[in-house]
């Protein structure tokens, strides 16, 4: 079996299936795809993600069949299915919804307000991107921490990592880019620094990545 | 056990909540939220849903216990665990990451674009709702349709309504609504009339909900 990741080193969504795979301990061959370049709007990169955007992530199996997976958390939801140890959902069905409503508050709360394809319409508009995504990222960051106060252990959701931390923690990268402060938010803070402290998530970070644009 | 639906008629990500708790056959108390009128930032409400967005699905067991789930699609996969027939998923992995992907097309490619607390600031720049909605809804229906060649029967994965109908139905009342047209992607045309005949569907559409306005 071989993993291949279509990834952006700065795009939040494959940086939340680098985690994924690193907390599965799964290998896998890294394609950039740079989507400043428009290189995700090529024929052959569309052809296996129709919506154009990173991640994709390709697995071919050991009889030949190959496929492709696209959108982050259904990619992430598959990896758990599949090699399901670390688990990245709690086993209590409450818990599960948690995990999955916080990943979901980043997902569809604030990520597409801040992707690339979103701010460019804005600044059409004439308006300033870090403008546009502030208050999206602040009030979305500002509900994941109410709502992980009431679930969280050592990490969002109890005491090992889920795919709730798979998505705060790519989310908080991009908060600090756009200039959005959470300092105040001491439970995310404090996650983040656990988090960080782990290989999988120190190693899918967006500056480790082979894509990454030195500054 | 007793539900209740926090709703607002013309809300998709509601529609996608009444479409599931119709296909698990569960009956609900339905509390209308007037987003037009700003109920969803009471501080009762948010107090349910941090992120001030309906739906909410309030769930008080038989011993008294009570909490509230939020996020449309974490409360999909909740009801699906826990009321497992029948299933909102297919059963085999490949094609749940399939029917997944289709259902985040939607809930993290489209809907967030549209949502009211994003076109108010659309409106802000001077732009236009209708036009700032329309290419993203084109777009990833295009995508959707693209995707779902693939794995669709009578449905969008398989012959069984999934995860990815509950959401494709409510997207395509959104696009009659913001005057998209989508009947070149005969598909979804064709998975709409299927979906629209079972009972299910046709009870949680829009203008049959206790809040809808006529027109």
């Amino acid at each position: 079996m071989k993993l291949v990741l279509h990834s952006y080193w700065r795009s939040s969504a494959s940086h939340r299936v680098r985690i994924g795979l690193g907390l599965k301990q799964l290998p896998y061959d890294y394609v950039a795809i740079n989507i400043l370049r428009g290189e995700q709007h090529a024929d052959a990169y569309r052809a296996k993600n129709p919506m154009a955007q990173v991640p994709t992530l390709e697995i071919t199996e050991d009889d030949g069949t190959h496929f492709a997976l696209t959108q982050s958390l259904a990619i992430l939801e598959y990896l758990d299915e599949r090699w399901p140890d670390p688990p990245l959902l709690p086993r209590e069905p409450l818990l599960r919804a948690r995990a999955r409503a916080l990943a979901e508050v980043i997902n569809s709360g604030i990520q597409p307000l801040q992707n690339l394809s979103t701010t460019k319409q804005v600044v059409k508009l004439g308006g300033k991107d870090s403008e546009w995504v502030a208050p999206f990222i602040a009030n979305g960051l500002a509900a994941y921490a109410k709502l992980a106060a009431e679930t969280a252990g050592t990490f969002s959701v109890g005491d090992a990592p889920t795919i709730a931390d798979c998505c705060l923690i790519p989310q908080l990268a991009s908060a600090r880019r756009f200039g959005v402060d959470y300092k105040h938010l001491e439970l995310l803070v404090a996650i983040e620094e656990r988090c960080l402290a782990l290989p999988a998530f120190a190693k899918a970070a967006p500056d480790q990545q082979p894509d990454a644009v030195k500054s």
